[in-house]
């Protein structure tokens, strides 16, 4: 127990998650290739690969250099602009002994991968709206990195339009058709599409066919968010942010923990900053960098108890800290907080 | 030049803002306590010393550790649960040479301040209505801290109501008015209020009466939020994140910088998740872990080109990093990141 606020991780809860989600990939018959970008724990990545995990999907180059430790098998699920520093990084990954696979939606930043150590993923945009090609044009642009010289192996996408209330099922059956569209697209263009890959948590336990590979992040831990887009109940939530209530003013509850613990996502339909394990209708209604407020039903908590806050997105809460204390006494470092680029 | 994304300080652009603020300070015979929370730089902290600060604010204990290295006179402007771990930081502070004070707002809590080597600030709530008494129980609060042996030095409190567009000068008389009721609640209770301290960014050039004392934090850097609340021009905006262009998917700008580079902040009045330097009308308007998705007025900027993003909060985007890349060349450390209990 350190001072408050600090991050604390229910082991059992989280073997749990792991555990569900690579039964539900094995179910039918997709690799988990799980998001280390939540926890950025070397520790908790080899719990997944010992649960079946097949292969890490990162973020980042720099998250890329702290998996490297645990797995050679690794996923820059990413559009990379690669420029010299990055090409020599991914180099010495290269020399390693790490296999890498990168994302790229055009052939302007493919050109920058010809001659390095990596084989290609083409993203496809799935109904988010952020980067990746059409699925139509998938084919054209794969044709035109393999003409370059480079390797692709597939297409991935990540359905984040799952991020909205009642929309799980229906973004997986977007990255469903998008995917299996993009994969006729590369076979029309000569190119076996060996990895079709999706996937992300409010989504995932929708998506059963065409995806050879699921990428997964935020089941780990679950948080706020999940409870509330209906992913998993409030007692599957391995991770909160313990905080102690330092003020009652005005018949309120403030606790420690504020955006620099909790982080300030909130999303338009969330119903807060936040929430509260023990008590499933209180909710954080206003942020400060070091305080949280929260409408609390019933009696107080007192002065100088703790209480455990669920963030409402684990992956910015955990690159806030830089340790896990675990419900088994232990502490893990967050190796990777910080690794961002 | 390190690989995007990372933290650019303009250093001339800084200057200029610490002298303004020391300058308004001194102008109305307040005492500048700069809220380093912001910058969390022992160097940055020298600049404003050296400008005429006389003190610094710190939110966390963590904080004063580290501030402690460049000055001794440290304002904890938080209401303080002291548990047995923090009482032995706070002597071990106070044995180092700090003068410490510490904010408070129960008796509950300021039992756990007896014996300790700190002088104690009442927090005032001014309309905030996060943690803090009403005005009128100052002096109450402050008789009965005093008669358990505790050195009440004054009241405080932080107008954060501020933060909202039109309320910088309105959030400023509320301060003054709740500041001049308290001080009188405390000479009604016989306490001398020597310290009468308040102060946010967006209220600072309103507040010219009754403080003897102001501690904004964010006016050293500027961000996205103080351009739209007005306080600021774009261009006494400090610092940036620095951004590659990764994408032109579907004609949209996609930059590697998302929310843990920039931070999730967005209030309800804010137009989007950050600003553009050197383009006033492009907006953030979707933010990812590791994209930020632009909306750009006119020509497109090059894939493989860098932008440089305003914050909506720059105190939560630094609390990100480990570095500053300033414009001169330097590379400063963040050492107060994550020192955040």
């Amino acid at each position: 127990m350190g001072s408050t606020p600090y991050l604390h991780l229910d082991v059992e809860v989280m073997q749990a998650n792991i555990d569900a989600m690579a039964e539900h990939a094995s179910r039918h018959a997709m690799t988990l290739r799980p998001h280390v970008k939540t926890h950025k724990s070397p520790a908790i990545a080899e719990l997944q690969l010992a649960a079946g995990a097949r292969g890490l999907t990162v973020a980042t180059i720099g998250e890329a250099e702290v998996f490297a430790s645990v797995c050679t098998d690794l996923f820059i699920a990413y559009p990379l602009w690669v420029d010299e520093d990055a090409a020599a990084r991914l180099i010495a990954l290269g020399e390693a002994g790490v296999r890498l696979r990168v994302g790229c939606d055009s052939l302007n930043a493919g050109r920058n991968l010809v001659g390095l150590p990596v084989e290609v993923l083409i993203e496809i945009d799935s109904g988010h709206h952020r980067s990746g090609v059409t699925p139509e044009t998938a084919g054209d642009l794969a044709a035109g990195l393999a003409a370059r010289g480079l390797s692709v192996l597939g297409v991935f996408t990540f359905p984040g339009h799952s991020y909205s209330p009642g929309s799980g099922q229906s973004a997986a059956v977007d990255e469903t058709d998008a995917l299996r569209a993009a994969a006729t697209s590369l076979r029309q263009a000569g190119i076996d599409p060996v990895v079709i890959s999706g996937g992300s948590t409010p989504s995932a336990s929708f998506t059963t066919e065409v995806s050879t590979e699921l990428r997964p992040g935020v089941y780990v831990f679950g948080d706020a968010q999940q409870v509330e887009l209906g992913t998993i109940p409030i007692d599957q939530v391995a991770l909160t942010v313990v905080a102690t209530v330092v003020s009652h003013a005005g018949g309120r509850v403030i606790c420690d923990a504020g955006s620099k613990a909790l982080a300030a996502d909130r999303a338009p339909w969330a119903s807060g900053y936040g929430r509260v394990l023990s008590e499933p209708d209180a909710r954080v209604i206003a942020l400060s960098e070091h305080h949280a407020t929260i409408a609390w039903p019933g009696d107080l908590p007192a002065l100088g108890s703790t209480v455990r806050l669920i963030p409402n997105h684990a992956c910015n809460a955990v690159n806030l800290a830089d340790s896990y204390q675990l419900s088994n006494g232990e502490v893990w470092p967050i190796t990777a907080r910080g690794r961002n680029n």
